[in-house]
C-alpha cells in the first residue's frame, strides 16, 4: 500500500517510535507521580524529559508548560474553554479545523461566547485588516491555524501575534498540520497558546497531543481529578502540568512522542519539509499537465507559502469516489470535507470536497509515481 | 523487583497486550472514521471490535454506548459535568477518589451546583439510609466507587441502585478499581454509568478509560471538535460515540484493551478474583500476627465486601517512610493519601496515609513472602 493520508496520522512509525512504546510497556509501567517506588520515578524521569524535548522543540523554556493531552483537539478545547467568559468573543481565520469551531459553536449555543470568522486572503496584509477590523472590546483571542489540514496554506502567524500583542489579546495556534514539518518558535513567533498532535508530523502513536503554554495566563481547567500531588486536597492543584492533566497520563505513547522527536531532530526539520515539499512540488507540477485535473491552490506563488499537502479534484468525479478508486491502485488517500468546512467554503469546494494527498518522510519517488499513473487513469476517462 | 502497586497501573502487562499495541502501529495505523482507504476500514473495525468486547464485559446490549476516554477520571468529570445544571446536586460516598470529588468541588466553587456526602457504612442498610436522607428535590444523581481504591470497600451497588432508581435518579459508578476483577454486570445491576480505567484490571497500557453509557440519557459534551462524521456540520453530532469522541483515538490503546480483555476472558474473573484475594487474604492474616503492624479492615468480616487491595501501616513510622524502605527490599507499594481524602478521614489515617499493597493477576507466592518477610524486618525495629 502507498500511504499518502499523513495528515490524518502518519505511517509508517520510526523504529525508534515502536521500540520506545514497547519498552515503556515493558519498563516504564508504573504510574508517575503516585508512588516513590524506583519504577515510578524511572517513568516520572520519561515524562519529564520528554516535556523538555517538546519546550525545546516548540521554543518555549518551561517544560511545566508543556501539557500532554489526549489529542490536539482537547488542546484546542483547553485554550477555548479556558479563556472563555460570559460575553467575550473570539477571532478565528476562515481556515479553522471543526477542532476551533465546534467548541466554539457549543459555546454559542450555551449563550456563553461568541466567535467572529476572518478570511485568510492571499495577500497577508489584507489578512491582517480581516482579523483587525473584527476585534472589538470584548475579545480575548486571535486563533489560527499553522497551515490549512485541507489545502496546506500557512496564514502569516508572525504578522497575525504582532496584531494580538498589539491588541493585548492572547495569540493561539492549532499547529496539528506544522509541529514535526516546519519550525515553530513560540517565544520568537509569540505564540502565546500552541495545540500540537503527537502523531502526524511528530510521529508519535495516535492518541496523545500537547498545549504549550507559552504566556502567564491560567486557564480554567476542562476536567479535574488525581494529579498525584497535593493528594490529600480536595481542590484542584494550581501548578502547571498538574493542573491541566487530571488522572493517568499515558505513558508509552509519551514515550513514543519522546522518541519522535529525537527521530525528527535526527533528520533535521528543514530536511522533513524540503523532502515533502518537493513531493508535493511535483505532484503539483504533473497534475497541471494532466487532463481533468481541479487544482485550488498555486503552489508556486510567491505571495503565499504552504505546508506540504495538495487537494485535487478528477472532473466530474465526486472526491470520495476518486478516493474509492485510487483505493483500489492501493493508494491510500482521504477524501471529502477533512472536518474543515470553513476551509471548503473559502475555496469553494463545498461541493464534492476534495482529496487530499499528504506525504510524510517516508514517502519515496516510486509511492509518487504509483499515484501520478493511477491518477491519470482515473482522469483520462472521465 | 515486586511490582504490588496494580491500584495504581497493572504490572506486567500480559504478552499479548505488548503484541496488539505493536502490531496496532504497525498494521491498524490509519485514523478510523477519517478515510475509506483499507487500513483506515481495517482499524475502524478494530475499534468497533473492541466496543463489542466492552460492551459485552460490562452487560450492555449497545456497543456504541462504549465510550473511549484518556482515562477513568476523564469519564467520571464527563458524567458529572454531563448532567450538572444550574441549582442541581449530587450524592456521592465518603470513599470517593478525587476523581469524583474535584470536578464537584470546581463545580461548587463555579457556584453551578453542590454536592453531598453520604457515609458508607460497615452494615448496608445504614449505608442506604445514609444515600436516602440526603436526597432532594434538586438530586440527578448518586456517584459511588465500585471499591474504595485505599481500603478495598465495596458498597452495595445493587441497593444503591434501587434507591436512586426508585427516586427516579441516575445511578454513576466509578469502577477505577474493580473493571476486569469483579464481575459487572450494568444492565442487570441498573448502573446507568459506569466509568473504568483500561490500564488496571483490564491490563492494558496507560492512557485509556472507558465509559459505559446504559441508559437514554444524552450527556452535554466536554468537547467537541473532529469526529470524522457529519464533516461538514458546525455542531458536534447529536449520535453516540461520536458525539463523546472529539479528535483522534488512541488505536494502539485501544487495540492492547481488546487485548486486555481477551486475557481476562481467557482467564476468566472470577479465577483472578480468587486468585488476588487469596494473596490479599493471606498478606492480612500474617500481618494480624506481626507486631506494631495497623490494619484498617476486617478482610475477613461477614458484612463487608472487598476488592482484593489492603491498606496498612507500620506503628511509628509514616506510610512513605515504609514504602521508601519496601523500595530498598525491591518492592513497589504505594503510601500516602491514593488521591482519596475522603477515604482517609472515613478511617481515620489522615495523619500518615497508608501503604497499600495491590496484587495482580501475575503476583506470585514468592513476591508475598519478600513482602511479608520485608515488613517483618522493618516493624520489628519500630
Amino acid at each position: 500500500m502507498v500511504y499518502l493520508d499523513n495528515a490524518a496520522t502518519s505511517y509508517p512509525k520510526p523504529y525508534c517510535v515502536i521500540k520506545a512504546v514497547e519498552n515503556s510497556i515493558k519498563y516504564y509501567c508504573a504510574n508517575p507521580g503516585r508512588a516513590g517506588h524506583s519504577m515510578a520515578q524511572r517513568t516520572s524521569k520519561l515524562v519529564y524529559e520528554t516535556r523538555e524535548k517538546a519546550a525545546e522543540l516548540f521554543g518555549t523554556d518551561r517544560p511545566e508548560n508543556i501539557i500532554f493531552t489526549p489529542n490536539c483537539t482537547y488542546a484546542v478545547n483547553c485554550v477555548i474553554k479556558g479563556l472563555a467568559k460570559p460575553g467575550c468573543n473570539f477571532i478565528i481565520s476562515s481556515l479553522e479545523h471543526n477542532a476551533v469551531v465546534r467548541p466554539l459553536e457549543t459555546l454559542k449555543d450555551e449563550g456563553v461566547c461568541d466567535y467572529k470568522i476572518a478570511d485568510i486572503a492571499e495577500n497577508d496584509i489584507e489578512t491582517i485588516e480581516n482579523f483587525e477590523k473584527l476585534i472589538d472590546e470584548n475579545t480575548v483571542a486571535l486563533i489560527c491555524t499553522g497551515a490549512s489540514n485541507v489545502f496546506g496554506k500557512m496564514p502569516p502567524l508572525n504578522k497575525l501575534s504582532e496584531l494580538a500583542h498589539s491588541k493585548n489579546l492572547l495569540f493561539a495556534v492549532d499547529a496539528a498540520q506544522t509541529a514535526g514539518i516546519t519550525e515553530i518558535n513560540c517565544a520568537e513567533e509569540g505564540i502565546d497558546f500552541l495545540c500540537a498532535a503527537a502523531h502526524k508530523g511528530l510521529y508519535a502513536p495516535m492518541g496523545l497531543g500537547i498545549l504549550v503554554i507559552n504566556c502567564e495566563k491560567k486557564l480554567k481547567t476542562l476536567t479535574q481529578g488525581g494529579t498525584g500531588t497535593q493528594s490529600f486536597v480536595f481542590k484542584q492543584p494550581q501548578e502547571s502540568p498538574e493542573r491541566y492533566e487530571s488522572g493517568t497520563l499515558s505513558i508509552p505513547l509519551i514515550a513514543g512522542l519522546g522518541a519522535g522527536i529525537d527521530f525528527i531532530n535526527r533528520q533535521k526539520i528543514k530536511n522533513i519539509y524540503n523532502h515533502e515539499r518537493e513531493i508535493v512540488n511535483h505532484i503539483y507540477s504533473e497534475f497541471k499537465n494532466m487532463k481533468n485535473i481541479e487544482l485550488y491552490t498555486d503552489l508556486f506563488s510567491k505571495n503565499e507559502r504552504f505546508a506540504p499537502l495538495i487537494s485535487f479534484n478528477v472532473k466530474n468525479l465526486h472526491s470520495e469516489e476518486t478516493a474509492r478508486l485510487l483505493n483500489e491502485y492501493s493508494i491510500a488517500v482521504r477524501a471529502g470535507f477533512h472536518c474543515a468546512p470553513l476551509a471548503h467554503i473559502s475555496y469553494n469546494t463545498s461541493e464534492k470536497g476534495t482529496v487530499r494527498i499528504a506525504p510524510s518522510f517516508f514517502t519515496e519517488k516510486k509511492d509518487v509515481n504509483l499515484l501520478l499513473n493511477s491518477v491519470f487513469k482515473i482522469a483520462k476517462i472521465q
